[in-house]
């Protein structure tokens, strides 16, 4: 049995450590933390206690939870400017550490989590990129690996959230939302990202001042182009889609109702109003993908604190290219 | 951790040995028997043996495994006929059973069950439906309960496989096939079916003697019509549908593909070549929530003897209609 | 230039107006006539005058307009009850006529019409079974004879009007609506229904003494069942639909909507209120390839006189199958 | 009845000369010329002599066809390079051109022809956009211009062609693929385009030096960005959508196919080898209503010189922006 440690027990903590307790196999949630102690302690309180199992222990201290005993494994879901701290007090501890996405905000604080991994020398952090899990984004790669659709050439993505907080900065959209996109591309393609791209386009009404939607071109290393379309106050719905073009045919990815309504003349199926019920399953797998790779002592497979480095270069990247409208080249440097 | 045994370790079995030691939580296996005992030591040499958990022992007789003191409950998963014996000794055991459909062949047989559970005073034996924790059915549920459709008047199924076992009787289309059609039924619209009829067509040259495709015709207690097309030889694909007509609109269920592949003139999805994969995701939440329920002490919510009763009363119905070419009333009796 | 005559000037007959004055090639409409006559005036007036087109004239009598000089075919859109007189009429004149369905509501009405076609010594009467010329319907033919779904084994058929009139005998769901799956059914695979059973769901509220819905069950002479949902109060949308299952795979026909709207948590495409916008390319070909084989001096393509009568034969049957609740067996007799 | 008459008669101006001899009501096709005088007799001699209908002349020369007296209107389908001077002869003998896109290959020519129709006094010419007919994309107007989307923002465009000739330049895939997307973009919006951006992935190896695929990206003058993805090798099919987006919701346009078959583990549909099928209906339409309008004296409700003028600037400014690498500003000066 993993014992589990969350730190951060908002909206992505909490769902975790209801995962973490009662759905993944082979694990058990043994301590939370979180600035705001009553919601630790709700998150506490929630989880089922089962015959042997004992309670969750609501802790004072991030790193004091990081050094428990009782704790074998830290799973980071703070506020991002946490997360470097948090990943190098793991790092130091000699603990696993699964971190929400993005590793860390900086370019300059991912190189420094990467240059303590390297020095601990061996891989004890995954960065919680989901989408690798989600049934459809496998599905993408295996009809790609598969050679169905030939050589790809071209990746059209679309990334649509209901609604942002009013005032929430233009960089936001890239930095966290496009993100995923960057990320994915990257995996789906085996590549890295080497140029980015901004195009503005006339502002929502919903969006206030912040720049929303933006159309972003990424170009990968071997010349295939990524359009993203990130829109985060769409309003309709929770939308995430994606077209891989290769030279043969293409494959694309949707949001899968299980049941269509025919209802006031319309023939249609609901759409989600977030990413929680799209993402679900890919959390689940995710999450025991992870405990999975820690029983068998593996080096994890989800994204590495290097795929969390590359996206922070490329997400920072594109927010000047954003804000300079100039096409910006990515230097990540030699691989670690 | 709830301790579970498994009796029968084929393909239904071995799948169940693998979800409840590596998928559910708070489950472990400890116990497998099969006719082939080479075979149930294969199963139990597959589970990945992680940190303190303890070995997975075959053992040499169905009885003992129920007996067993690190047996706490059972999953039966093996041949149709011991179902009623196996499920008695759980009885008697005062063991919890899950028992896979169905529940026993023969309506006698239901019924001494029956007699037993009532005997023993509280409800221990749960039939694997698990259809019922499909979400594509879920939802269909949820929209018929929600009002969306109004009151419902017809269900059109559709159940095909892509191929049966040359000679198959062809009772068996309708006691293993279409009864999944007769337990969804009565669980979406909450009611008993009062009388069945059956319609041979022409028969597909692939299944030889066998009467197949059946179009079944089922009658509820309100007057709801249920038509379901079974085809076991459809050679194509599995492909499980159905839709619900109510007064003011309809809701339809078919497989969903999370991609879609545009290849050589075609658009298209890959359909699932049998029903493990379309139902991964209901055999996964039956035996969480199967586990659950024991965790907490609670009734099983999954279907009950009752309904595994029902199943069988209506599918020898059904094979009567079939026969003798005449509609036949069903009787239930009194709810035990 | 075919010079044509419209009787009966309702809904169907206006539309027919004009898409013969302004839509079809090779085709004129020169005399109008309708018990209503300030109706047939308005038509008539509607039909654009352009260049050297003389004005359509609205006549006194139907079998005026057949003897008419200036029509040389005709086209009968009024009441059921007024097309056996109609047609004899214009075979009387011999002049080819295109007849709304029924050919004529009873049997023997439409055996006298096949005797004195057959007297008259060659075809002239088609029947307006649009569904032929619909492009699903063709596909659907076409998939079939192509070989890509094997031998036919089950043909499932839904049809559901928005409204129908309060206190329809429950008759009319058959003669009036099924009577298009009769058709089609016995076009798409070639051959005769030689038996005929029906089933009473429940009724819908909206429908009040009227057996709305209700399950009808065809057999063809090779054996292959189609199985056809009628109900004319479903409320929600204007829906054909149908699923042709073979021996090697199943083709398909639904509503097809040339956009998606995703809006409101839905993705969704708009159903039509009636018939008309489904079937509007079906009603431009059949008239288009009706002018076209009169140009030629062709046997028209369309349904024939035999086609009419076996449909009227089949609706019949049914009819006393819903009434007594017994399987009816079809007899047609002889083509003639 | 209008008599047309046809200049050059190749894969579009012989399925012109069907259409406008058989299917569209109120014209009669007169008159053919082409450079190849044999291909010309042929589409003249396929044409069915029906009645009093006079047998189509083969000309041999395009200007004697245009000042002929049994030619009340042109439609020109000869090569690009010829159609200034033949839609210049049109004006000057006062006759109605309907001229296949593009209306010249040069802004210069453009503008003459703009020049001449304003000296004319009154509007002689449309351009062959047939898009605009096109029901799918009349439907994505209608939902836009019926506010369910709200105000637009994006507009991603695909546009693949199954193969190109080998050696095509990579300017073709702008001026003759893309410039439809340029039309219905103006179209559907109702403002122009001021800027143009292109982006060039990686050629796909069917393409050999052609720049194939290319990712095009138009900005309107109210901030609508507009992505277009040009495809002329995509091998697997026909494949143009679009997906218009709101501030409120979005609205697709797809291929529809009538049907779906389900067959070897596949349910799909087929998609059209080329452009022919997708918009035979738009041909049709567009033809018809531009036989109506002369019939009515109206002025054309088509594409427009200045629509065709707008559409060479567009392509002639994005194929600059290709070679360059440099977003290119569009100056179109007053409409005229």
């Amino acid at each position: 049995m993993i014992q589990v440690g969350i730190i951060g027990t908002g909206v992505m903590g909490s769902d975790h450590a209801r995962l973490l307790s009662t759905v993944v196999a082979g694990a058990s949630l043994t301590a939370v933390y979180d600035v705001d102690r009553a919601r630790a302690a709700t998150v506490a309180g929630s989880v089922p206690v089962a015959g042997s199992v004992p309670a969750v222990r609501v802790l004072n201290d991030p790193v004091e939870l990081i050094r428990d005993d009782a704790v074998d494994a830290v799973l980071v879901a703070s506020s991002d400017a946490t997360h470097e701290e948090l990943v190098l007090a793991c790092l130091k501890a000699g603990k696993p550490v699964l971190c929400e996405k993005p590793l860390a905000p900086t370019v300059e604080s991912c190189r420094r989590i990467l240059d303590a991994e390297r020095a601990y020398g061996s891989q004890l952090v995954s960065v919680g990129f989901m989408r690798r899990y989600d049934p459809g984004y496998l599905e993408l790669k295996a009809v790609l690996e598969g050679g169905w659709i030939g050589a790809p050439l071209l990746l059209h993505c679309v990334h649509r959230n209901t609604a942002a907080p009013a005032g929430q900065p233009s960089a936001m959209l890239i930095t966290g939302s496009a993100v995923h996109e960057i990320d994915i591309s990257r995996w789906l393609l085996g590549e890295e990202i080497v140029a980015v791209s901004a195009h503005a386009p006339r502002r929502s009404r919903a969006a206030g001042s912040t720049q929303d939607p933006q159309l972003l071109v990424f170009e990968s290393a071997s010349g295939v182009l990524i359009d993203v379309e990130v829109f985060v106050n769409a309003r309709y719905g929770y939308d995430v889609r994606c077209e891989l073009v290769g030279e043969d045919g293409t494959v694309a990815l949707d949001a899968v109702a299980p049941t269509v309504l025919r209802h006031g003349s319309v023939t249609g199926a609901m759409l989600p109003r977030d990413w929680r019920p799209r993402f679900a399953e890919a959390y689940r797998r995710e999450l025991q993908d992870w405990v999975d790779g820690l029983h068998a002592d593996q080096v994890p497979r989800g994204a590495s604190a290097w795929d969390g480095y590359a996206a922070t270069v490329v997400a920072q990247a594109t927010v000047a290219a954003l804000e300079s409208g100039v096409r910006q080249r990515v230097e990540l440097g030699p691989r670690r």
